[in-house]
């Protein structure tokens, strides 16, 4: 998987965001993904509970803002990036780990309450 | 481990590469600690091996510069930096993760040569 095609996916991650477009976090997502966010909570497992989790962050009206270059290495890439909801920012670091396929099998939010800021 | 103490760790990291200072390297790492830097490569396992590699980063002059705060989670710290070398620029971001003596165990960098300005 090339680094222009992981870049790619982040860039879908956010304009799903931006436009509440479900569509753009199926064709992302493995159907086997996981969703651990923040690291420590329990994952989410399969496609139907990654949904479940992004309707409940879209209807909160977040929207995200990458905070700096997408770092692609081996079959992975991270961002920094700020999640806007309402007057709450949260700066949050993503990483995305993707199948032979080119799908998100898992995903892994690192952030803390250090890290919100209201 | 409290979240103060995960970013103290981190603080310690940036200050050994500005001070070529090896002590904090080895107090940081465990002694079974990986760094797989980058990504996909071969992990180093051990802290002799682990000292090696920073000597080698040491002696090209690299230095860290925070580029957004430190993200804590579970286990784990992710910071978002630029490793400044001579002219030369790489955005990267490193993912430690703590055993339960407070010791780094896993060190993933994520960077790619898109990350690298010179």
């Amino acid at each position: 998987m090339q680094a222009a095609d992981k870049i790619a996916v982040v860039e879908k991650y956010v304009q799903a965001f931006a436009r509440n477009d479900m569509s753009l976090i199926e064709e992302i997502y493995a159907d086997d993904a996981t969703v651990e966010d923040p690291v420590g909570s329990d994952a989410l497992r399969g496609k139907a509970a990654v949904v479940v989790f992004y309707q409940q962050a879209f209807n909160s009206g977040a929207k995200l803002e990458l905070t700096g270059p997408a770092r692609c290495a081996g079959n992975a890439v991270a961002f920094p990036f700020c999640v806007n909801v309402g007057t709450m920012k949260v700066h949050a670091i993503d990483v995305f780990e993707f199948n032979s396929a080119g799908k998100v099998v898992t995903m892994r939010a690192y952030w803390g309450p250090e890290n919100v800021t209201v």
